[in-house]
């Protein structure tokens, strides 16, 4: 089996968002898709370790803010390499509570869903939204997936189900980001360097033999 | 609600496939993506109008051809636009057999899956698939929706879970083609035109007023 076929997939690039009690919380996403047009539903497929997923569970609620090609990556550092457990990922993220979930301003638009169906799996739940609001922030174009890799040159978390362990290539001076997996190519790493997906320091990087 | 958002949404262009007793069929889909990676499982929602629908249920098994921007847009007219109940989808199509299930060859690669679970709505299931064997064919970039819909011209089915109603704009001369949306600009349409999506000769272009 060769599994680089699944590269060839084409996927948006989210932010689903649900609360933790009444704290808003999420995490970032690829696997989203509409599965019906009236009444209009969505898929979720999440993993179980993300703390997201047991505050869906919980809420039967969930929100998809939609990024865009112009959504600052830091979203993508900030929701997607942390866990919403220890941290308020809300913190500094200018959001907007529809239908009581929050939603990304920074975004294409949202669809805010209640949980109909769910679907198990040994490491992920697929959760059935029914689409109760919806609205268009922005008419940039949405960021997908390979925009994010190619351009962005960002990476999948450990636990998404698009993650693909790579092998990596031995390059001169290619400094990786411990925590999110960005890859700075370049002759040295300045003092001051932040990661421009998560945002941490220089310290975390560390050069690839 | 405003749905124009769901047009914020990424998906590739695939072809499901599956066995009709021992004739192939299959469809064109949007709606794929990955549920897990390990085992990996791949999650297609299918109306249940679909000939592949009734097909897939009883084979259990399917597979995915992923197209590619290079892909012929014609493989599109075949598999979206008419019905596998009455023709036979594959004839002129080079395909290969792996696992029992035909794979389109002029595609990125393919996806063969053995149904695991699925879930059920008014007009959809979601069938969820565990992937028993997969290849690359090429590497070229994947076709997304949005390159298929801006640069190839193409529509949704009206069956399909990301189907939009559009309103069609007052244009001095435009030519649709009635079975499958694709819009032709020009002064006037020659008569041996054929629609570069479905195939379709000249006289099943209607004028837009």
């Amino acid at each position: 089996m060769n599994t680089n076929i699944f590269r060839s997939m084409s996927y948006g690039v989210y932010i689903v968002t649900t609360l933790d009690g009444r704290r808003p919380t999420g995490c970032v996403a690829n696997s989203v898709m509409q599965i019906t047009s009236s009444p209009a539903t969505v898929a979720v497929s999440m993993n179980h370790d993300n703390y997201t997923h047991q505050c869906i569970s919980k809420t039967g609620y969930f929100a998809v803010s939609i990024l865009s090609e112009q959504s600052a990556p830091q979203l993508i550092g900030t929701f997607g390499f942390q866990s919403g457990k220890d941290t308020d990922k809300f913190a500094g993220v200018e959001y907007q509570t529809v239908e009581g979930m929050p939603v990304i301003s920074d975004s294409c638009g949202y669809l805010v869903c209640r949980v109909i169906d769910t679907m198990d799996t040994s490491t992920h739940t697929v959760f059935l939204g029914e689409v109760v609001e919806a609205d268009v922030f922005s008419t940039a174009p949405a960021m997908t997936y390979a925009y994010y890799h190619q351009v962005i040159k960002g990476k999948s978390p450990k636990n998404a189900p698009t993650y693909i362990e790579e092998k990596p290539e031995p390059v001169a001076a290619k400094y990786v980001c411990e925590i999110c997996g960005y890859e700075h190519v370049a002759e040295s790493l300045p003092e001051d360097f932040r990661c421009p997906i998560c945002g941490v320091d220089a310290s975390l990087f560390k050069k690839a033999e």
